[in-house]
């Protein structure tokens, strides 16, 4: 290895190290950490990040990839180099007076934003926004001042995305979505979901999860669960990650999903190939890749007809009262219920993306300063009556539902969509050579996984997202793949 | 404040901040970490562990405190240069690549240590402890080569302390305690433990640990308990500590001491005065001040008739049935049973010195050259039977039983006896001016609390230990308090 490439690969484990350090600490906030213990980590997590900071836009880093270059580099060297260069583009582009008062911004407006979403009050919580949506213009236009604010996050979240594609994207859905919509709801079919509301012991429900897991071949030696208020995944390398559910007693398919989700993001990272550690090479490529990994296993695994008929006797014996009337097929049908309704998290399958696409169109108006952000609440009202046919009834249950955009995050709901999208397509390409309905049905998810470490997991950021698609399913992206599906199951279902 | 200062406070700063994502890093791997995430933690920590001396054992730091010092500084400042100086010295005076191997050395150590006590063989560690007794040896003449290693040790973790003072400090209780417990072992009163050893649902458990939390008044908006093998305490900063207990089904005494002697330790660390965050006087002021505030609880208050009393109602509400035929005074003896064992940690308020003593004398000998690694088992064994009257059956319940001297750790010990005796005059004192009994007997822990923070908790670091022992007894350290409370407690449990 060249001396360049010896200081960058340096470089990466110090950056590794207080990232590493970071998740800890924010993985400790989000699940244990007592009520009132956020002044002291905050501190500590400014002085972390300033270091990070500081380590990556150095003077010196354009210098040391300019050398590295020079000489013949690996494709993993050539991608770390890549990499770099673009962590330090996107960095150092920023002054660092302003990046570091954007982050204290995030953090008042994280703290503002609940208090508006616990008093139903937007007015709370908007001239948090309002800046955010400055500082992001402005930011956007010192990494490309050429290009529209909003192209330049959404090619941040995912590498190479662009509104002229997402408008495409979600006009595609839209017109399959919207019609199978309405078919449902004006179909005769009638789906019970009482039984979900029975008492499910939280006890057994932890024996479920650890089924789960077991089942999705989560090596348990690498990966724990722990409980936070909202489920999420998060990687300290890939030796370590943590999935976190949430238990409700009186909702047992909550904790099922959120485990299985989960359990798709853990995976990806859990097998990542062992020379990208300590890199800026390892962890997933990108939002939408991640997000298809943990839809694949949610939805496309973990809500279909044969999956259930796997863990059936599993429910059984946990449940036997609680399941004693009912069938798996009525269970099938119960967690794969299609009803317009108003928050995004709980949405089904089929709906989801009309969420997401209310999200699109409010911040792509936000970005293009064609929406002021006093009118947002109105316009979120307006679209979700357009796309969901719901009304909103205070902004609790609308705008302020989502945390993404108290954190400063423009431009990340759209992977959610494509992620979803990017998954039907792998399992439609993956039944070419996989008999992935008897797999499910037999709980044999050993090939699935490996069908996924070989083309997307393996790699982490050394490809690009549209890389990773085309060398999983041997074209590029195609959302028709997941219109088909949906079309196809829930047609099914609702005997449409 | 001066220039020189600021820039201290920046570091002090700093170090906080690395000090506090180890901390978290630390506490998660030993609560609910997977089992196989050593090795990322391990470069992660090292990383961080090397930022964290690259910034203390830097050149620029003795310029900054000479500076600091040539204009007028408060008292605390004064304390900051005072210990910033200690931790400069410290730390520079070991060779970066020395500093580094003993830390490498530590970590395998613990690994060997580990499987040595598993196996119960002690050739598997003593490789180990060789190397780090020589670390040690030499590492202190680096700090003062005109002084017996040992002592150089002793001073570093109880500033002042010496093998002069320990000799004189442990001839003092062997003169009361060996009569003590022979007469006891002789007493014809027989104590009855056997109840103890009933079933005690862990759940009702946990609740006993809320209650006590209450009781000891720890905020628990800023103090969580985790769980793990061993308990402890860690704190993130004086907002944020975290104690440890662990759970026996047939043992619910273990988790009653342990919850208030990890009580006591983060009383101390949640009191600290809020000047001192995020500097370097923040934290106890010595390890044997720190284990007089646990020991303080665990002993002085949770052992004695009077806590008891007041703590009977909540057992008999959560346990009836297992203290059905029992009485507050059975329980007051049994919790008190005194009887020579084999293993530290569980031993009694009599016996518990006679095995610091053990580890006292075998350190000095290792230290100073008398005693080869090699024939530490027997010398160990020799000395459990001559100070305690018992056989060590092999080396896993003997000299394997401490994780101390496989972490690099020589030196440690005394100020566990020490901390002992400290909070016998500090009760002593207390009693002065506070009806500590009726205060025990209503659970009316405050005042107890308040004497405490005035005199020890508030000032971290910025006295030394000796300093607060004078400032809170009036007086300096006089182990007869302890001798004295030890011979007349165990009379009337024994009827001596």
């Amino acid at each position: 290895m060249n001396n360049a490439m010896q200081s960058l690969r340096e470089l990466q484990k110090k950056l590794y190290a207080l990232q590493f350090a970071m998740n800890v600490v924010d993985f400790d906030a989000n699940t244990i950490a007592p009520a009132e213990s956020f002044s002291g980590r905050g501190e500590a997590l400014e002085v972390l990040s300033g270091m990070k900071y500081q380590l990556i836009a150095n003077p010196s880093v354009p210098a040391l990839l300019e050398q590295a270059k020079t000489e013949p580099l690996t494709e993993q060297q050539a991608a770390e180099v890549r990499e770099l260069l673009r962590i330090y583009n996107e960095t150092s582009k920023i002054p660092a007076n302003e990046y570091a008062a954007f982050v204290k911004l995030t953090s008042e407006s994280v703290n503002a934003w609940g208090k508006a979403k616990a008093a139903s009050d937007f007015s709370i919580f908007a001239p948090y926004l309002e800046q955010i949506v400055e500082y992001r213009r402005r930011f956007a236009a010192y990494f490309d001042a050429s290009k529209a604010p909003y192209d330049v996050w959404l090619d941040q979240f995912e590498q190479g995305l662009s509104m002229e594609q997402c408008d495409a994207f979600f006009a595609q859905l839209k017109t399959t979505i919207q019609p199978l919509v309405q078919k449902i709801t004006q179909s005769n079919t009638k789906i019970n979901t009482d039984f979900l509301k029975a008492t499910w012991p939280i006890e057994d429900q932890r024996k479920l999860s650890d089924f789960l897991m077991d089942t999705l071949n989560i090596d348990r030696n690498h990966c724990q669960i722990a409980e936070s208020e909202h489920p999420f995944t998060t990687e300290f390398y890939k030796g370590d990650v943590r999935i976190t559910t949430h238990y409700h007693e009186n909702d047992m398919a909550s904790n099922v999903y959120s485990v299985i989700h989960e359990g798709g993001h853990a995976l990806y990272e859990l097998h990542m190939a062992d020379r990208l550690q300590y890199t800026c090479l390892s962890g997933g490529a990108s939002m939408g890749l991640h997000e298809s990994q943990s839809r694949l296993f949610e939805n496309y695994i973990g809500r279909s007809k044969e999956f259930i008929q796997f863990i059936w006797p599993k429910l059984n014996e946990l449940f036997p009262t609680q399941l004693a009337n009912v069938t798996a097929e009525d269970f099938y049908k119960a967690v794969n219920l299609c009803e317009p309704s108003l928050i995004r998290i709980e949405a089904d399958e089929v709906t989801y993306c009309l969420h997401i696409m209310v999200r699109y169109e409010l911040e792509k108006r936000l970005m293009n300063g064609t929406l002021a952000v006093k009118d947002l609440p109105a316009a979120w009202n307006a679209q979700m009556k357009e796309l969901l046919g719901v009304d909103v009834p205070d902004d609790a249950h609308g705008v302020l539902q989502d945390i993404h955009w108290a954190g400063g995050d423009l431009g990340y709901f759209p992977s959610y969509a494509l992620g979803t999208a990017y998954a039907a397509q792998m399992v439609a390409q993956m039944r070419k050579t996989l008999d992935v309905d008897s797999l499910l049905k037999n709980g044999t998810l050993a090939p699935i996984n490996e069908w996924l470490e070989q083309r997307i997991w393996q790699f982490g950021k050394e490809k690009t997202p549209a890389e990773l698609l085309q060398n999983a399913c041997e074209q590029p992206f195609d959302p028709s793949y997941y219109t088909d599906y949906l079309v196809k199951k829930y047609s099914a279902i609702y005997d449409l």
